[in-house]
């Protein structure tokens, strides 16, 4: 089993340096590095996701439990893009002298067990520390699957799908950037994402599941993950790209589009399909009544990710780079 | 399958309301909170260890290879605590832009890579991300055992070992902290910790091993776990307990012995033997020969842990705790 490629950004080629030369896994172990996640034998897949207080999160937008619970849901959206089932999690956090003498630490817990519990996984362990300035959340995710995902798969002929709408959580952060208000809806919105479990266990058991992705990077950056991976190219068609309607009513319409397109946290997936999936789109919207499923483009020969606006094609580049991008402190 | 009580203090406070109400381990979870780890079906263990800048390690101690390397050699100790042999591990780093852009975070990575490798384990994937202020290396540890190893299960009657000889790394520190100068062997066995794994095993092989831990907090800190978790009392013998000769070097003769007991990150293991041990431990030191092992204490009912010195008998508190006891920035 050799290791995924990554797309394209700075973190990503630090990452690959860091994990190159896994090319091959060791026993037990399915699916070693460059994917979202390790695959055990048995099923088991295990992910861990860092959130650090004035790059992921800010205390302004968002209370502690909030950001506990946020940090817990984004790890769980890991195990999705596995098609894995949540089962348990190690919640380990740093936080000041005063962080922990005023509760602040203990809250960011409680709201990363109840996030927890809500997507049926239970806190098993971790660790408790003090961090000089600023919290970290660390979040290690434990679950199992039957048919893991992988970001490898996608071949030409196979068309790109995903669930929900986009843009949402990149319009909210933008609101908050400007002191904006952010109405109650949407506020809870962000501040709850739900893994899209339940949607990409489904979609792995019609059998025709190539390729899955989490969209924590945004579009262009984990299509390109996909792409890179499965040494493809990824076109996505501009106009059918699920604006969520909220980021319109944040940002506007152009600006939400654009982030619907580049802007990150939205947790919904990124899914390579078989043509054959056509037939079963509609049972997906029965089952899942309250989540759009979208075709947004398609495979071919080639490599990279390119966006086709009313015919003319170009490079979708971007992802969400924390390195770049991330919001200052 | 209930969670293991811990020790006093207040990080393990915390960590108990946090991980409070996981009595029951989910299926395929044979072993919940409390412990050094989870251990899944299949026999996986899955444990994470955070370590943050000016908290866990400074960077005018170590250079920054050692620091990564230490970091997850201190991680793969925790799967030595449970029996574990070490498999792969996801390794994550947070980092400044300046960090980042002057390869300090490749060679944190670079050096964790290679202590991964030393002990056996692939690095399976990651997370490289910004932090404002400060390196923070975090490392999932994932391993195999066929016999868990834990921290209860002692009982009245059975003794308590350790492993090689204590006090060391928190003489070197001690030095360090003032400025003083560490000797290149002293340093180096400071920066290159060997977990435990091989023997670990060992001795859970023998059937005998009733209670396992690694002294990451120091003997006081971890006997108390162990107490806490077994629901005993544990006596220590002072006079038997390995103080390093090399500590003794650096700090005098005083100082060592009190380090060796209050001291932490040796990663040794502290094991509860039954009496039947007894037959097994040449047996121990022909397979070790450079390891020593070393019989300080004893099992008996009650709680907590108490220091027998010139047959007067002290409560052993304690244990290194980062909010209390962490060096200062």
């Amino acid at each position: 089993m050799t290791a995924s490629p990554l797309g394209p950004g700075a973190e990503f080629d630090l990452i690959r340096r860091l994990t190159a030369g896994v090319d091959d896994a060791p026993p037990g172990v399915e699916l070693g590095s460059g994917d979202d996640a390790a695959v055990l034998e048995g099923g088991w897949v295990v992910s861990v996701d860092l959130a650090v207080e004035g790059v992921h999160f800010r205390r302004e937008w968002l209370d502690v439990e909030e950001i506990g619970g946020r940090a817990v849901r984004a790890a769980l959206s890991d195990l999705a893009a596995m098609a894995a089932t949540p089962v348990g999690v190690l919640l380990s956090l740093a936080g000041s002298v005063d962080d922990y003498g005023d509760g602040t630490l203990e809250a960011v817990g409680r709201g990363g067990r109840a996030a927890a519990a809500a997507c049926g996984a239970s806190v098993l362990g971790g660790d408790v520390t003090r961090s000089p300035r600023g919290l970290v959340i660390d979040v290690v995710a434990i679950g199992r699957t039957n048919r893991p995902a992988r970001r490898r798969g996608a071949r030409p002929g196979d068309d790109l799908w995903v669930t929900g709408s986009l843009g949402l959580a990149a319009a909210v952060v933008t609101r908050l950037e400007s002191g904006a208000p952010v109405g109650p809806r949407d506020r809870a919105r962000f501040a709850h994402p739900r893994p899209r479990t339940a949607e990409a266990v489904w979609l792995a058991e019609t059998g025709h599941l190539r390729a899955l992705i989490d969209l924590s990077d945004g579009l262009a950056g984990d299509a390109g993950h996909v792409a890179a991976a499965s040494g493809v190219r990824l076109t996505v068609e501009d106009d059918a790209v699920p604006v969520a309607a909220a980021a319109v009513d944040l940002v506007g319409a152009a600006d939400a589009r654009r982030l619907a397109l580049q802007g990150g946290e939205d947790y919904e997936l990124l899914a390579v399909l078989a043509p054959e999936f056509d037939a079963h789109a509609d049972a997906f919207r029965k089952r899942f009544s309250k989540v759009a499923l979208t075709r947004v483009g398609s495979v071919g020969a080639g490599e990279g990710v390119v966006l086709r606006t009313r015919g003319r094609e170009r490079p979708m580049t971007g992802g969400f780079d924390h390195f770049d991008e991330g919001p200052s402190t």
